[in-house]
């Protein structure tokens, strides 16, 4: 992976800021598990009352961290009045999501002015050993001056 | 959208026990809305608990609900001793998840003996108006025989 | 499908124009088959040099002709000055494509001023019968300023 | 990326033979550049007559090149009486595809009885530098049964 230069050096404050306002983090028990420029990790613990029918995390509970994994990678690249919104993303499903706890680590891929291309690999830790159970690829936009998106983060 | 015919009349009963077991669908509080023959929709209250960071519903729970619909979608042409799990799916995101209610409506695009393939639009529902706020188009695979996942549904 | 308004009435000749200059689409013997604002239709008839191992028109040919029919599609909708770039597409092969004639049928979902997401629907066509091959989610974004993309079209 | 065991021995053979039959790689001039286990090159030199509206070669083009190149990566690693369909691929456009050269590079992300999961980068290669411009993530099917597919390769 690149190494890539942040635009705005308190991309940090700025990302658990952000982090600390999207509620769903906290109702699913997820955290910020690393914050470095254009690779964002978040951790999620595995819960019995976020799975689907055969007990295995949900896949959407999967694209809940990786979406937001991806979205601060972006964002950590723009500068400080930069909002992020997520425009699209594909999830292909390795593995079924089972295991301790489960990481998203969302890195980007190619920033730009306008989009940035992410990526994130979602892992299941089981005792210690890591499997690749999801691979999304994103597109995010950074958004200066939408009347219907808060500025600011 | 064509009409398709169930391959097992008990289809609904099998989607109904099974959406009642995946707890993610308690925890946010998702409701089965219409369960036919190859189309299936799931709604969401809004709730504030569940939103990113600019008091949207984060797209990772919107996913969630269009998933489950396109995964009962596909479920409900299946064998009886079919269980359904999500190969990939791709989400384009093309308004804020804003308003009382949401619904996701998965409907099959093509059946097949071990893939089928799916669409879910989801809509946003504000004083008795719809908008489109998401569409995914997914892959989902029939499983008759691996041990990692408990038969029957 | 809704029904869209261009917002420049001389949007056919520009997409008639640009689809001249596509020069593909020559060598593969497409043909621009509807322009209506918001809905392209992009013909391909069958020729043995542009196959698979199989014999069936590769995937590959079959994306040529549904990314530029969303392509053209969102550029209807654009202003005179706009040129139109492809973001991402995701396509989901239905059938194999054998048939005489293919048609590639592009469709706005959500026009914007910056991103327009699209829909490509690509049918064979065997003896007067159409059967759908492939399906297409794409998103296209309209390029105003920059300078390694030729303005106009 | 992982290293892979072929199940066939004569893999090598089976993929030159299907590369030679997939008549599109001759039209447009493409090389099958690197053939190893779960690990595909094809090579695509410019050529004016492959291209869109502003001289970059057609998305459409590089997809072709990118999803054969996951298709033979995915049949690498399959029995010899299996043949590969492609299921669906993501591509995300990251750059024109402007320069001499392209290479498509497959790679298998996952492997499995059934399905395959791949990614492709495509490089430009200009005066001796790289440069991506698009990545794909798709989705292969081992075909072991199906009377419209002929079997082998």
């Amino acid at each position: 992976m690149p190494s890539w230069e942040p635009s705005d050096a308190g991309y940090q404050a700025r990302i658990r800021a952000s982090f600390a306002r999207q509620s769903i983090m906290a109702t699913i028990g997820a955290d910020l598990a690393k914050v470095a420029p254009g690779a964002i990790d978040i951790a999620l613990p595995y819960r019995g009352d976020l799975t689907q029918q055969h007990g295995f995390l949900h896949a959407g509970v999967i694209t809940i961290i990786a979406d937001s994994a991806c979205g601060y990678a972006a964002l950590s690249l723009m500068p400080a009045r930069a909002s992020v919104l997520t425009v699209e993303y594909k999830v292909n499903l390795l593995a079924p999501a089972a295991g301790e706890r489960m990481i998203a680590r969302g890195r980007v891929l190619k920033p730009g002015k306008t989009l940035t291309v992410c990526t994130a690999d979602v892992v299941a830790i089981s005792e210690g050993r890591e499997k690749t159970i999801a691979t999304m690829t994103g597109t995010l936009m950074a958004i200066y001056d939408r009347p219907d998106v808060p500025a600011g983060f």
